[in-house]
């Protein structure tokens, strides 16, 4: 069955391909709907061939899959998984992501109580995911959910897109924003998103607060004006 | 001439009144602007009672004023005053305050770079603020930018003040928030400044961004959707 749907679905990996995405939850859905949207070569890899087959299927025609210990094909790879998986699978990967731009869309929020960040102070997942690989991570689109990002668009209007990284990396991903029909707020170096991380805990807390009906994993962050 | 001034256009502080401003800057005149709106009795208070008296004069008729140096009249104080000169007037007031609600709008931002800020990590202006004081601060209006906050709107809406603190204060400035024609987001305790200076530093930033000409200190930070 493995075989029959990466055979059927599946793409070889040694193609040109511009974006990896890891994960096939609604953010990987949501990425990878947007990466189709701007027209780029995308694979999706998860740690089930069998699954990331049936996702790639999914999405659409001539779409790669693999699984998660293949080295990714895309020149950026988005890590659309949990913060400790994010960590997890990028550790295993080792120098395979050397030459790699990652993008961490992560909120290492504590879901218990929607209150605090599992990260210290004066750090971020982004970070703590840098400090693990010698490929250039850039923070983008934690503050997206996956509603909004799958239209790219809020409230009628392209959908705000934060990314914070070294310049050159974070210059491609916002390239990738802008085909994606999003528009991208670059905010510096990688270090803030932790003002990113930090203000997603308060939207996030939004969301499950019950005086705050309106809000259900649909809003997004924008700047207006 | 101060006391002419006084006379004509000052009012006793023995008055009822709602909400004290201190400090005659832009933000000072915005939010005193939404509190006429609001339909509260106001009192504006600054180092020098010319100063003040002409500012409530050029603001209406019937807003009190003072100087710094009164006991503020208003249930709600707000410091609209940069961070240092907050600091030091709470300290100088000691236990006056001690029955207000202290509405603190700073943003610690080092202005030399935007790009950090001037409180340790894990800390924020309006804890510090607090540390100072046994009055109950609120951290609201430090991401609404005095244009937009005058005319209290935003790209045709309600404009979104995030506020931080005690529940019972904290309710307290948000049902002045709704008062004066503006949505308020209730982010949880005072702790959670940090997240609301931190993404403000972002925003600041992007003000002076050249990448960004058209974000010119009349944005808004908003929740669509």
């Amino acid at each position: 069955m493995k075989n029959f749907l990466a055979r059927l679905f599946g793409k070889k990996n040694d193609m040109n391909i511009d974006i990896t995405i890891i994960g096939t939850g609604n953010m990987g859905r949501a990425l990878a709907t947007r990466s189709i949207a701007a027209g780029k070569s995308l694979q999706v890899l998860a740690r089930s061939t069998e699954t990331a087959a049936t996702f790639a299927a999914e999405l659409g025609t001539g779409i790669a899959s693999g699984n998660t210990a293949e080295v990714p094909a895309g020149r950026i790879v988005v890590l659309a998984l949990p913060f400790d998986a994010a960590k997890e699978y990028v550790a295993a990967q080792g120098s395979a992501l050397d030459s790699k731009i990652l993008v961490d869309i992560t909120n290492p929020v504590d879901f218990a109580t929607f209150d605090s960040l599992t990260t210290p102070a004066g750090s971020s997942a982004a970070e703590e995911i840098s400090a693990l690989t010698s490929a250039t991570v850039v923070k983008a689109f934690n503050t997206t959910f996956a509603g909004p990002l799958t239209s790219g668009s809020a409230d009628g209007k392209p959908l705000d897109v934060f990314v914070a990284g070294e310049e050159s990396a974070r210059s491609e991903v916002a390239a990738f924003v802008i085909a994606a029909g999003m528009r991208p707020l670059e905010v510096g170096g990688l270090h803030h998103a932790r003002e990113l991380e930090g203000f997603q805990l308060l939207v996030m807390a939004m969301q499950v607060n019950p005086a705050l009906p309106d809000f259900n994993w649909g809003t997004a962050l924008t700047i207006v004006g």
